[in-house]
């Protein structure tokens, strides 16, 4: 499986009684779909996915995989706390037609999640799912990181195919790569602002919550990398950052939606605890476009 | 309600299959009822609350509630990271018999979990169920933390009734207390090696792991402390703590888990990711129980 | 020496011109003395210790002697990141009149200073220095911390008397006064918020702050608690945490210069990079004063 | 002045009575300037500046300077807590020789080290100097950053030329060079594991203490970027991680001084409270060496 490619984590958006919108998501990610990413993540953070439940996690699967031809990635988040719950939800992803599964580190009792904890833990999970498994390493989320020999060892599993590493730290993206680099194996980038950095260090591609908002500017960017076209791909990161920024650690996922409303998406309201963006956001928002205008 | 006491938030026992062992969570509750703790706490962190699924989760509250006479208190961890799945957890232990339930902080997405919408989440919770509610602050899972604006808020609410704080910050515990002063409304300390300056500030009990081990410990240093036997008091919780660090801080749940083996309860292995203690644990932990042999 | 009572850690007065302000020194030393505290720190975080050069440090210490009759005690701030620079400053401190000297954990490389090193650098200050030498815990700054097998350790040193704890953690002061239970050792409490928490664990006093500007409250606590009146104890300690959170850290010494103004005292300007405190200060301290006002 | 160029941050050595050695610093400095370095820096972190005193500091700089052409660049590391004093040690680099000044944030009181704190701290010391100034971050040390803002309006003072950004973090970092872009003002990286990656987003050089020990792998990396050839750069950025690992995170400036001891150079013993690296470093080292053995 070739995930060489940029992915939008999808949000959920909800209708007017606050329930998962089949219907709305299709129509997302048909758009998306035209701006020449190579798939999409359904039940990423950015999809909500903590604050749904095991029946609404498959819904928003099955209705992705409508939408997503075969000729597209379907990438599914199925990480629980528990090996076997990982590995039932996992099992459900692949049978509603997910193409592999996107597994963030458990982290709740983070001083028991040791290397070998977690090298156990993902091989158990690409032993029983009968998809390819990525790694999902969000530190700042889970407050532990998964160590490069850990991740080096899970490389060499047939059924592990990649890591998405959010945090911008280029040392450690180097060091994800380096220790994959004789297996196939791909980093994607999980932050804006890092994806460039990532790409010159080996990353493949990336899962950005920009791409549900200028997927063009992430695509082109890596078109520009790809073609060897440094000065674009430097041009084009630098003028996403805004944007990005606005949609992850200035207004989260509220803010994500609502950028998604304003660019012509679906976007509508977060669920709580989760509170709509603050007044003001939008003209943050809208300024933040601009400076990625040409590239929407 | 008269939160005053102590109480373990008991483990959960799992079967050679791996599944939720009713029969072994009944017979731990009555020998722990038989050494003077006010209530227990089911489906907290050292319960494996993430661990669980919905029915199981509800199966272990059951089980307790058998346990329990409606003389002692029987509180349930129902926390989730979304609003409504957070209320329908406390719905079901209410119809479960539960007396109160503990909500830990939602945290997933913690740079947006402000105080305004920590109270949104609380009271939408405490309007919704029909038994009283705890708040849960636990830092070094969460990486957030409940600010003394917050709790003294939510204190106001008459359906919430008091909180487990987990760190041992004396500075964090008295403005808990300071905050609160004016309300019925209990904090309970959650570390035992804070508990007994937890008391001098003004908490009236414990939830504490080492109460799964050595409640008669707990027991009697809260009852020396409320006779005004500070002395006493402060001795047993220097003594208490090499067990209490043995159980959370050095092999957490997996080293609970052997403790209470090693004590003649049902503890058992602890479920994936978890690993089991390590080699040498058991002595680690026999000798620190030697140091309070007289009270357990 | 008898540790037992509390220390304000004095602030550096500057004059017109920017001079340490011998003067002001004797002057605010003198008052504070009046107050009942038993001695005082010179060249603590609070007095500037860090934006002073060697020579007016020296000055600080000779004008705070000046002041300080033999029967209360001069502790004086001598830490520095080498060991020979600790040892001379705190060489000429003894020679300057210095009773004992405050010593701060070495920080600036921070992964090497294991317990290991620590235990190296207090030893051998101790050796050199023919006053008695405390030991300085301060995380916030440093980001490190002592072990209490290093304060256990060095504990047993004949020359090495006390340590100055600033975190309010109850765990690790409770830490502190077990690991040195069977020494003469003093262990002072360094947060006003944390103080009769502290004492209750053990502590003998406190070198805080909230002393330079509400010395009687603070003074009037260690009593109350050391006659056993908890209820008085606890009662000032809340009420003094407004005033103390505003000269730490609501304002820093910025803050308690200005409070110190304030109350009668010869604060001033601090040293830059230290900017002076923010428009509105003013009134948040007279308000915190409001409320400790019977015990200034 | 061109940065453009790499860096050591040059070791202190001292005699056999602990005393700066200005004979060695003068033939390890020769010794650098062969490999086609562009400069060295002089009382950097891994100088031990922390723990030099003024006379000392001023000796390091004189030697230096006696070694460097005058074709070369000799910047020195004059950070101190105080404006005043910051200022005082730059005057004194200035009239000793020093090129430029590398000046660390400010951070003892770092809570009160707001953008304004630090910009009129900087302000203040690129008025008073007559040589450039290079702003010094280094987060993992002063647990603080500056933030883009800052960089941003102090590039614009004329006597502000650059910036040593410690961190790997490739949103940081882009994000200085973004706010710099209309000035004329060097990024330089300050760790090895991020130098190419910092190169890719607009860096211009580094100052790295791998460059005291491979410095011709460092200088060959920037050669190999600045024709275009990425892939060289990125192969020699692999190798050289091990290296630059041992002599930083690994073993502290203890282990630099050994590996400069193993690579010919004169590093000899740390000074307290540093201890010597550990028995086994030398074996890890000389492994290290080995993967960039062809460019040392």
């Amino acid at each position: 499986m070739d995930l060489t490619g940029v992915y939008p984590p999808i949000a959920t958006p909800f209708d007017g009684q606050g329930e998962v919108d089949p219907r709305a998501i299709r129509s997302n990610v048909g758009r998306w779909l035209e701006s020449g990413v190579r798939g999409i993540v359904a039940l990423g953070s950015n999809g909500e996915a903590p604050l749904l439940d095991e029946g609404e996690s498959d819904a928003v699967i099955a209705a992705a995989r409508e939408a997503v031809p075969s000729d597209r990635l379907l990438l599914a988040g199925t990480g629980r706390e528990s090996t076997r719950a990982t590995i039932d939800a996992s099992r459900r992803a692949a049978a509603l037609g997910a193409d592999a599964v996107l597994v963030r580190t458990p982290s709740y009792f983070k001083p028991r999640m040791t290397t070998s904890a977690l090298v156990s833990h993902y091989t158990a999970v690409a032993e029983a799912v009968p998809v390819p498994v990525l790694l999902y390493n969000y530190p700042a989320v889970t407050g532990l990181t998964l160590s490069a020999d850990a991740v080096g060892r899970l490389a060499r599993h047939p059924n592990i195919i990649g890591i998405k590493e959010t945090s911008t730290d280029a040392a450690q993206i180097a060091a994800f790569v380096d220790a994959t680099r004789d297996e196939s194996f791909a980093v994607l980038a999980g932050s804006a602002p890092g994806f460039y950095a990532a790409l010159c260090l080996g990353a493949r591609g990336a899962i950005l919550a920009a791409a549900c908002v200028v997927p063009r500017a992430c695509v082109a960017l890596l078109d520009a990398f790809r073609r060897g076209d440094h000065d674009t791909a430097r041009d084009l990161q630098r003028r996403m950052i805004p944007i990005a920024a606005a949609v992850t650690s200035g207004y989260g996922v509220p803010g994500l939606k609502l950028a998604m409303d304003i660019a012509g998406y679906q976007g509508g309201q977060p669920r709580s605890p989760l509170e709509p963006a603050p007044p003001g956001a939008s003209e943050v928002i809208r300024a933040a476009f601009s400076a990625i205008e040409d590239h929407r």
